[in-house]
């Protein structure tokens, strides 16, 4: 088992990554917590539920599960307030905590909730999709959509650990293996050409699922983000180079009303899109952007959206979480490993990038 | 003009007080926030929403009014999310900013909307009522109401500034005045015996809202408020002390379904609870019991609550908020200045102080 600790002070936190991980959670809470409620989906919880359940019971302590509905749609107010009803009941006060069993939408639902309970309680990630182990479980966000926008209303919450069991992916779709591969490559564009490399390197045992490798992209995705939130926690700065391929991404995921693509595949389209978009300002090589284009394609992944109209794509940009003052916040690639963040992309640029991704 | 600065570091703000301070939040907020949107009622935007907006125009700032119906039910997320739709159509960003302009349920409201509104946006605190100005609208606790209990959803986060305007107190109802002196009267007992001496010397002029005691006692409210927030934000440990009076304060409001008793009136009552239990448990004299009691009825105070059940009322005590691993948090009085958190205080006394309320 590796453990990658997310340094943040007095808030810091670590991340247990291995196999048969679940089964020492119980461990964890027992004594930190008055009570626990675990808050999953009805087949996770059949295909992992166990030894966290056994784990839970070996260490006395005391839980009660929250079963939600699957899909985006249960990132609601209205499935949030229901899950506040069932911890009331259950009687979770201030020293309580919330397990959130799942991928990404248990993830962000679950830790919302522990994030706005009684002003705060604890917060346990056991992300069971590569999506959520190599993204949303470790650095802290949490939310739930609004009718008008996703991830709009949330906030920041570090959870006290994070467990990562890698018996999770075996099982797991091949589609969401692959949406969890657009944010590991993000890394490598992002952070380290090393582990860009490594990626082209292993691209057939990773899509073999083989243990040992997995294991390694998931635990240098996890160092990778934990250093860049540990310098940023709260999106100030440096942090925002996680959105590379995010602005575009959210659009095409918004124009298709989130049912043609994964997350991570969205993100794939949005930084071919991003790269392009560098290439266009003199940013960064033709050959970078055909080097990141390949290894997405390695992995089986679209890296166009055709049939989406560009004008509709560029103004969903306008309308971005990260547009500040009406500026849209792009995060270019310069090199791998070497972003920018450009609030004055023209319009004629992006839309000719969109243009070429759409056609 | 004062200011009383709470020192939270890099979130450190100011509480102006004085009068007419109204007319410069405009400045304030100029250049500070991409866009600003006002959150009030409508009878408080009648009454004080004029000043506000000239200076806002005088300024330049581009704001919006969000308008919420009066009464405590609209701490609720229904109420929360129309703000944020109100929000996302007016185009605020993450550097936008909400202003509360009201009493506790705007500024709670108002608070939590801008606590979880794209993981958290700027606040300014405009309190209107006494309440509000010595207790709510500092200190960073925002909240929304669950079916089942009043705050019980909520965040932490701070203000970016606080102005109190003193010319709201002159058309402040009776009432609304009392509920105020109640928390006015908790700093005294709990932090400062010199204040709760002031507030004993100037009882008539308080009551006859003279202008320069009224800004005497929100400004002392306010400094001892900021030195307990100061000196822990998030209720670790020393803030809970402010819950004097609020574990049987809060059970009398529920008993009455918080229509007879104003939020301040319940915590006199609450106060008078905590000070005899005190006194039974041997931690504080007759005398000092007594002071508080005296003090409270010069300011035409109800300090029992007769026709409640006391068998009633303990129910509701054990599913406080401050309820911790099964153990109601009692906050205690030894002397004026001096309290202590006490965990294991018997069930005989609590009933024996809460029979003597309510008989």
């Amino acid at each position: 088992m590796h453990t990658v600790t997310v340094n943040l002070g007095a808030a810091s936190y670590g991340i247990r990554i291995g196999t048969d991980v679940l089964a020492g959670v119980g461990e964890f809470v027992a004594g930190k917590f008055t009570k626990v409620l675990v808050v999953t989906q009805e087949k996770i919880f059949d295909m992992h539920g166990q030894s966290l359940v056994d784990g839970l019971k070996g260490n006395g302590v005391d839980f009660d599960t929250a079963i939600i509905p699957d899909g985006e749609t249960s990132k609601s107010l209205r499935e949030a307030e229901k899950i506040f009803t069932r911890a009331i009941e259950f009687g979770l006060d201030r020293k309580s905590a919330v397990i959130a069993l799942g991928g990404g939408v248990v993830g962000d639902l679950a830790g919302f909730v522990a994030a706005t309970f009684m002003r705060g309680i604890g917060l346990i990630q056991i992300p069971t999709t590569l999506l959520a182990q190599v993204d949303s479980s470790v650095g802290g966000k949490t939310a739930v959509n609004h009718p008008l926008g996703k991830n709009l209303i949330g906030a920041f919450h570090q959870p006290r650990a994070v467990f990562i069991d890698l018996n999770c992916l075996a099982t797991l779709p091949e589609r969401e293996i692959k949406s969890g591969l657009g944010e590991v490559v993000k890394y490598g564009v992002i952070c380290d050409e090393k582990f860009f490399a490594y990626l082209e390197s292993n691209a057939e045992k990773i899509l073999q699922r083989d243990v040992k490798t997995l294991a390694h992209i998931v635990k240098r995705s996890c160092e990778l983000k934990a250093e860049v939130v540990a310098a940023d926690e709260r999106e100030a700065g440096l942090r925002r180079i996680l959105n590379f391929g995010h602005t575009l991404g959210h659009a095409v995921e918004e124009q298709t009303h989130y049912t043609t693509f994964r997350h991570g595949e969205a993100v794939a389209i949005g930084m071919v899109g991003a790269a392009r978009i560098s290439h266009e300002l003199g940013k960064t090589s033709a050959a970078n952007v055909q080097r990141l284009e390949n290894l997405l394609r390695r992995f089986d992944m679209v890296t166009t959206c055709a049939g989406l109209e560009a004008d509709k794509l560029y103004a969903v940009t306008l309308r971005d979480k990260k547009v500040i003052g009406g500026a849209v916040n792009w995060v270019l690639m310069c090199g791998f490993g070497y972003i920018e963040i450009c609030t004055d992309v023209p319009e004629s640029v992006v839309k000719k990038v969109f243009g070429g991704l759409t056609s």
